[in-house]
């Protein structure tokens, strides 16, 4: 019995219960489920909650949980096993490529793992957490897991920074308060809960902003305020290329906000912190093996789709163009999957990834995924970005001549495919989300320098140029 | 005295002057000037003829022109020496620089060149098409150089193609009648002339798509359709990014046209048409080498902005990017030097560009700008995209916490540049132009491979591997 | 009890018992355990008997075999578990760090698998095959898996090519005739047996070539000749780099060679060999997930070794290659346990790789290896390959200068290292294996085309342009 | 007549008549010009005397000069107007594609022309210079640039250094005394005079490293060390690949050179040196845009040669891949032609190239060799390293197979030159040279981010983010 997993519609009833305080382009909306610029990051999420009742994917969508003894969305669950860490991948491809876009889950499910091995051990911080964990289990939650602070000034460390980072204002008996604003908020404005995490390690004396705790969306003093997206004037109309499905980051203010003490499982613990920084880092970091090759093989469908169009599909170059996208792309996965497999365990019982291939994953997806949209706009021709708008097209007099000169109306919607993923609103859960999500590139090369076992590397180096004896083969 | 050269004012009101039929999102355009998805590229072209007046750029931006015994601007000249090459390269890059965008004069310039060489020696064409150019000279006119045909399935030939290929459908003792239509027109809508050439070779058969003629943009018959470009709902507001200046790509569509005598060039010689495609296409691959540089120095010049607003610009890994991009920019420069550099004088008279080096540049413009802007996004971080709108930052009540939090109003124009470059209107005129303008990478392939003498080669690699004697040094 | 595993020794010892026929530089050569050119490959071979007996490698360097019912060498087992295929690629890294070169067993452990499979359900040729293999397992015998004929003109079929390709010329009642010469036998001369097998897909009317079967080495008119290696007239001296250990390459000569039945495996089963070579193929490319980032640690050690003796080490370039140098790395292990970890079992129980990802990891081995080289001559200086030699070095008279200027004697041995793996004799082994080793990048790219479901992501794609109903998310 | 211009002839006769004392291997060696592993390197070189009194190349092997009123060896002429830069890379084309490898002589060019300028407006030191230069002319001199001193711990400046860095260590009335070492001195041993200049930008309190002067290759004191190639044992054997021509790089030791007042140039003049450096820089940097692209013309053909031999040629991924390599090749060669045709003429009357631009041409010269490199070692195919040695394909017992095996004997030469400039001794003064010779890859974006004039694009970023005024098209 899946009593602990929502449907899809359930999903949309639970959201139109909230009364989420959200700002789009200046103005209040009084119905996010149903503005168009919002609307399709909903429908992204929803196929999380779709995928838990469709019987070919299952055993993918859904995993049992210890905590509430039987089968939850895996979106809420721990990784109890290796493997767990494999069929995420494979779930969020399916994902990745049922949507072609963000489906925006994976935040609040990887900052669940890294926070419940991060109050391991920590007194009754965990246990507080498991038991939150058990409610967001039971009622399939969505959660936006806010990490991002706004940085400003980089040079400057957060307590010199102006008041947005998210910090503890106020310790009360009963609670804590808190205040700043969370920027890059994926899903944010979709969500039921936020989780709030530290953005960053942070050193003695920064005990103020080592908070992580969770609270409802629509809490008192929570505003939230959509982030503009490329073409996002579209959204709703015959131009938008993906229709139904986006995804969202939203800048979420907290304007002095009380959070009670049962939902705030780490305050100035700088250490646990950044265990919980790090762990989340190689866990979102592999997640990019699942959710891109998914968007990716959309692209390259796309892609596919207009050279069929054009009669070009099997001339030598475009066969050659379409394997290296689809090369690239599997590479990506390939690098999840192999950081997944080599994944160990933690003495909480949860399962993490490699932390050298995790970053070298997420490193790729900074980079391969361009290549793969330059290929997709080459495939594409211009007529990509110099088609006139949709509504030329099907005009009672132009619109005849129009669509000819276009090769039709499918190809038309092809191109505005391939258009919004690369230009357009798609291009921000997709292209933007590559290179910036779960840290910038440098933010990988960082932790790869320090991982790297240099010395080891050099010690052999040596053995071989003869500098040194062989302690490992000296029988040979 | 510059009694030829317009200035930009007078560019604008000899605009207005047109009866011209235009369309954008389906509905008809009675002030195209005025226009907000349409002034910004009036606004560029209109930079050429501002530095015709401007004395640090008027050595550049003007020419002296035998035909009418004075100078004239630039883009209306005939390349008379290999350093007039050289200085419409250097006058792209200023110009690229400036607006930030293509200027859209190019086409025209090119393609005037190409039918005067391609004319030669050709009987009365020749000078039909001379007496006409001074005409152009004179009033300075910009021309919308109309070579893409609407290709649909690329495994047919224009005969069997549906009837939107541009042909002569009658030919009159005063004129000829066409009818079809030409894409991507770039800058179409802010021509005075359109310059209609063959978009491909030809072959024997195909005598009536091989028609080279000049029109009004205004005759009867012809209507113009705008390209929709990405985010292109902002223009005129204040996400816009570069507000001022953009391009433009139209659907020109000829509706039974007629071309008097002496304004057709070029009507079935299947061989002129050749010459006249291949010439076109050195010229306009060199070109990429001068205004792409241009629009990079500001992309560059943004990216960098926005480091030094994150108090990061001197970490070695931002120095780092700033010098790739520089140096990727400079290449595609001096790729498109060297093409010019090593030009040949054609028996008209005219100087044409290197074609091997000229493919290598367009070639190298499909690519490279491609990482360029890729490394702009990594500095740009994710706020470029994530940003609320503009009207957000200046709400009276969220705006000053806004504002804060995107790390000060500068910033976000900033970042709203580099977002229109990269993914807004001005992509079209940039990353897509850098694609498919001039050909697409294939097109420059075909022609390197044909190009290059590989028998040469091999005939040397056969010398030094000892197989045969050596014809040059063999005394040695 | 280990007796099934040899020692480093005993495996000498099994050499020398040997009466191989084997030229080098046009002449034979009578103890080629002793030879400077061939003594560097027995030593790497002989680290795979030497790890089996080591403590900390014996868990990776053995394998329960149920053949023979106790451990023996990890190079003669069947992968019998998921695991198994991962457990190959960690022993194949730490035997690619600890030798810096081709350790030469893989070729036969990959084909005892591939042979294993496509037996499998074909008569008795399994029985045959298993109980051959049992006898290797127990005298844990090193394997020459030949498989590339001479192709010649790559446009002729086997059967129009001359003489050279490996057939059966004879086939009588106790066995068959062979005829023909195989290529690229990597460490050959320093195996016990010749498994010999087809080199390619082959068709029907092409039954003399798909012969599968087992001789050893000093069978009656079998002859090897050794391939020249760069610098190779180095080895044995002090300017070899690498001076114990190497790879080898030979051609193997079968002058009419009679194979009993015993050790004919398949003969005519055009299709069984398919299944071979492919899944030959498949383990192959997948293995140098293993190998060759284990050279490239070695590598990696060497270019860190120079910079800290260039007092470098803490540049920003220096440590940012370096770092780059290690992502690659770690780029192609990762995907290589991405194929294993995606592996599948098959019907006889042995385990495949993913035949995408196998392909998509031996295809970055074709082209980042080369760049992680550049990296290495980069920072290890032009001195690499202008030092005058170490003779030059310990001259009585010039030495103690030229040390100097050579920044020390232990310099010169860390840049003889990196000369050999980029230019030396280490550099078959390694770069140029890393090209044309189980198959040259397009073969990959035929497989990845081939495997790839390109209809699957055109209908997605189709879906989300609007063009086909959702069979899948229609609810959302 | 070209009296001051000697033939090839002419310039071996004269090498016999130095005294020279050169080491290789360790031993001193009596007749240079007939070591076989000296030789190949004298004669690339006498090509540049050879091609001199060609009529095909004369225009470009030899230039006026006004210093001693007719016609030089290009070699050693000043760049008197633009052209001449022009004309030295297509010099330097021809050459590089009739050797194959490095010609030696354009250190001396170059270095010559940075020491005009450098001296220019120095007092009598100019003076002293053009004296020697005219000698140099006349005499149709080789001129070994000795620039890099042995660098040791990059850390520590010169003075810290222990003894091998030159410099001045007594100055006399009539001369001054030398003492140190120079390293990777292209073609020292081929020539007749050695021309000193400092290895890099110096400080005040670093004048004795400020030294410029010339002596003869053969004065007292000077001994000189060949470097080690990979495999120049092959040198005047059969498996040389290239066998005619090669490079040569020397250790230039001065134990105590006198040199006299009249060929010295420069003596503690710390500005005149970083002018000298960075004017030798430039000129060399645009260098590989010339030679370069002819040696990979070469490397081109024997790749093409061989898929030819395989039959394969006409196979679209080889087509693509050959048109990739020239595409690199004219790359690099259009942007030395770009440096040059954006040259300025200094005060002194010598034409300098663009520095941007040389550095950005030798940053390529940094990578896209190598990945030329790369695809000639996909098509050459394996066998390019595993063939066995030319001594057994003419072995009278198995020479007829393995020549069948080989591919035929032709195609065994067309690998070994593919080799040869791979892995051979021909990819010293190839590949390694292109990486390190005039300043390694960090020197070239040191030097661009240095030259980029990064305000001024972050000013017209401003003025396009509507951040500032537009100070130049303020009416627009």
């Amino acid at each position: 019995m899946l009593a602990a997993v929502k449907t899809a519609h359930e999903y949309l009833d639970s959201l139109r219960a909230r009364k989420l305080r959200l700002f789009v382009d200046g103005a209040l909306v009084t119905s996010p489920v149903d503005h168009p610029k919002v609307r399709p990051a909903i429908n992204a999420v929803a196929a999380t909650y779709a995928l838990a009742h469709d019987e070919r994917h299952a055993h993918l969508a859904t995993s049992h949980s210890d905590l509430v003894g039987r089968r939850v969305n895996r979106f809420t669950a721990l990784f109890r096993e290796r493997d767990d860490l494999l069929r995420k991948l494979e779930l969020q491809r399916a994902l990745g490529r049922l949507t072609g876009t963000c489906f925006q889950r994976c935040v609040g499910l990887d900052g669940v793992n890294a926070l419940f091995l991060a109050t391991h051990g920590r007194g009754d911080a965990h246990a507080r957490f498991v038991t939150w964990l058990r409610g967001v289990q039971e009622r399939d939650e969505m959660l936006n897991g806010a990490m991002t602070d706004p940085k400003g000034d980089r040079s400057k460390r957060p307590p010199e920074q102006a008041d947005h980072y998210v910090r503890v204002v106020e310790r009360r008996s009963d609670g804590v308060v808190i205040r700043g604003a969370k920027i890059h908020q994926t899903g944010a404005a979709n969500a039921h809960q936020i989780l709030v995490m530290p953005g960053q390690a942070l050193r003695p004396g920064e005990e103020d902003f080592a908070i992580a705790c969770a609270l409802p969306v629509d809490a008192e003093g929570v505003t939230m305020v959509l982030g503009r997206q490329p073409s996002d004037e579209r959204r709703g109309g015959p131009d938008a290329g993906n229709a139904r499905f986006g995804g969202q980051e939203c800048v979420v203010l907290f304007d002095d906000v009380f959070v009670p003490r049962d939902h705030v499982f780490l305050d100035g613990d700088v250490e646990a912190c950044a265990e919980l920084v790090s762990a989340f880092a190689g866990y979102h970091r592999a997640s990019y093996g699942g959710c891109k090759p998914g968007n990716l093989d959309v692209l390259i469908g796309a892609a596919d789709l207009v050279t069929r169009q054009n009669g070009v599909r099997r001339a030598s170059h475009v066969r050659d163009k379409l394997t290296q996208m689809a090369h690239l792309t599997e590479t990506i996965h390939a690098i999840g999957v192999g950081a997944s497999a080599k994944g160990k365990v933690h003495a909480s019982g949860v399962w993490q990834v490699d932390t050298v291939l995790a970053n070298v994953c997420k490193h790729h997806v900074t980079s391969l995924p361009y290549e793969i949209v330059r290929l997709a706009e080459d495939l594409a021709g211009g007529a990509m970005s110099t088609l006139p708008s949709i509504a030329d097209l099907d005009h009672p007099e132009l619109g005849e001549t129009l669509r000819l000169v276009a090769g039709g109306r499918e190809r038309a919607s092809a191109l505005r495919l391939i258009e919004s993923m690369a230009y357009g609103a798609g291009s921000v859960p997709f292209r933007i989300e590559c290179m910036h999500g779960a840290g910038s590139p440098q933010a990988q090369r960082v932790v790869l320098e320090r991982e790297i076992d240099w010395d080891a590397k050099v010690a052999r180096a040596r053995v071989l140029a003869g500098l040194d004896p062989d302690p490992d083969l000296d029988g040979v």
